[in-house]
């Protein structure tokens, strides 16, 4: 099998799975109740919580542990624009971002909100100007991803934090979800307000991830309740998850800074050999993400080769699988105005530290083989 | 160990941990990915969701997979006002809800709706009659609990739910996650439009639940983004998860069929036994849930109470575990109208199918032994 298909979602790491079950066996006592089984849960939550802020540059108190990406996107932008109204009901945003920050903003918009999605370029880059000329005394927040989950564009985040920072009374949220391990961004040096990380793009687990929100900036709690994490996402935490969490998070870090230089020279080597068939357009920019490659082969439908692929035990995706139920064309392609024939035909390669140079030939054997076959010039 | 606190949380089902263990490691791939290994996820999921249905007697599309509780609580009450607002903006509570409903509805005051919240009875009961009388042409939603957590008070849910259907413009929730496995409450016989449902009250795990959302009713989204959940609830699924919580939804049905009168009759035997002692109060009525059993000790600090049996490995708490980090006093005991140095003094023994009747004997050595020394009159 090869699987390519990591940004949709990637294998989580056995030791992650080992710890969850671990945790989720021996502190299995609420974390808030009052007794030595609650402290010691409460303990190890704690422990995490610290762990994961070294590793991100960050004080414990400013980490929320979420449900996943889209938890995070939401309580982030929702959390803002209700605590925040009073103060201006603008927000500004980009028109590539992933479906749950586009989505969050059409809801807050039929509450009321006025939203501002700012054109990009070619490849998917926002231009840090182009958010400045929106930005009004009732903007309170400017939303942008570090990197496109269809493209791997990697957004100028630090110019935009270094911009925004002019205009005291917003605040910048990004949607870190397809960088983390992939693309550094320091929390230390840009100032970023909130920013979202996702489990399971990290080995990590579903229905876990972090919200990171900096210190003394108060949110809408999108669950209220008992109080949990800082008054900002009440439940009963789900101490396994987090923990299998911190795992994925300290794994993902190593295998950074050990195979960052590997995950480069895969996508370089299929950039290579895919920009040399005529049936492929090459969608991604050269300086993107290690990870992400997006292509189109106009004239042959997505979903048709998805599944040609499969049938090799080839798995890639056509964009992002958030909003593959959707038609085919690609709405953040359209953005980049790139022709129909493209827009309509695009795929994703997109890899992991799981993945090795020698799955590349046989991919393009079969990528080769598939195209020709659909395009009429050849077997199956 | 005997640990009487299963209303804060249960231990996880062995067979729970282990099918999540399975799912997470073997249907890995995300359930909205074109591919066939998506496709296995979402027949999985899709397959569990059925099973959930079947149990509840309700649609597979009427079940919407949750982070827990407090997430379904929440997304209930918000997605019900947030959406019907333009119908009206005022809604109706009981005085003692668990604080995921409570707090959600002084959030939603916040953003400018209008809550009642009516008065219990000694015992906690919610009269149907107290909440039709706070029923204007501006109500869009009642909230009751099915079991109170603190008390065990079992509310009268199918009067509730006739009288409201009365009403055809408002919509009925009930927070069901003290009831599950103990306390039936039939979704075919009883006209209720949404149900909280959370997995680690019923031995499951934490971070997982399902809201029942009666089919053709809109909810405006906390998650927004890739439309999953049948655009109620965005995000990438958490298939083992989900799959877990269906494993425990099934045990806990039939613990429930087999095993629930030996719950009535350690509940029974300890009411017996503490009635005799005159040290205690008895604050649950009779007739409550056959797990939940609040007591109170006067003069004695609830905490130091839950101390020292901890010391003696027994585990039981103080109020409820998402309260517990206010101070001493009940809120919930207080709106019953007992004395302060009843509500201040509160202690919950809260059981679970784990539990045997030969626990009972330990437990009442240990708890006379301990209220005899904090008061002054034994050996510790």
């Amino acid at each position: 099998m090869i699987y390519f298909d990591n940004s949709a979602t990637t294998r989580p790491f056995p030791e992650v799975i080992d710890v969850f079950q671990k945790v989720a066996h021996q502190y299995f006592a609420n974390p808030s109740s009052p007794h030595y089984l609650g402290a010691e849960a409460e303990r190890l939550l704690e422990h995490t919580r610290k762990k994961i802020a070294e590793q991100l540059k960050v004080q414990p108190n400013e980490v929320i542990f979420t449900s996943g990406g889209t938890e995070g996107n939401n309580l982030a932008i929702k959390g803002i624009a209700l605590e925040h109204q009073g103060r201006g009901k603008h927000m500004i945003t980009s028109q590539i971002e992933h479906p749950s920050v586009i989505e969050a903003f059409k809801g807050l918009e039929r509450l009321g909100f006025e939203v501002t999605y700012v054109n990009v370029d070619r490849y998917g880059y926002v231009d840090p100007e182009a958010i400045e000329k929106e930005i009004r005394e009732d903007t309170i927040l400017i939303s942008t991803m570090s990197v496109n989950n269809e493209l791997g564009t990697i957004q100028p985040i630090e110019e935009i934090a270094k911009m925004a920072k002019r205009y005291p009374k917003l605040y910048l949220h990004v949607d870190h979800v397809q960088g983390v391990g992939k693309v550094p961004l320091s929390l230390k040096q840009i100032p970023i307000d909130l920013l979202t990380v996702s489990g399971h793009k990290i080995h990590g687990l579903n229905g876990t991830g972090v919200l990171f929100v900096r210190g003394g900036i108060k949110l809408f709690p999108l669950f209220h309740g008992g109080g949990h994490e800082n008054n900002r996402r009440s439940g009963t935490e789900n101490a396994a998850g987090m923990v299998a969490f911190g795992k994925a998070m300290r794994l993902i870090a190593e295998k950074e800074r050990d195979h960052v230089n590997e995950l480069k020279g895969i996508r370089e080597e299929l950039i290579s050999q895919l920009d040399q068939m005529n049936d492929v357009v090459i969608n991604s920019p050269q300086e993107g993400a290690p990870h992400i490659l997006n292509i189109s082969v106009p004239g042959v439908k997505p979903e048709v080769m998805v599944h040609a692929l499969a049938e090799k035990e080839i798995f890639i995706s056509t964009k992002s699988a958030c909003s593959s139920k959707q038609p085919d064309v690609s709405s953040v392609l359209q953005a980049c105005h790139l022709a129909e024939d493209v827009t309509t035909s695009a795929l994703r390669i997109s890899l992991s530290y799981q993945n090795d140079r020698s799955e590349v030939e046989p991919f393009m054997t079969s990528f080769k083989q598939t195209v020709h076959y659909l395009k009429g010039k050849g077997e199956k």
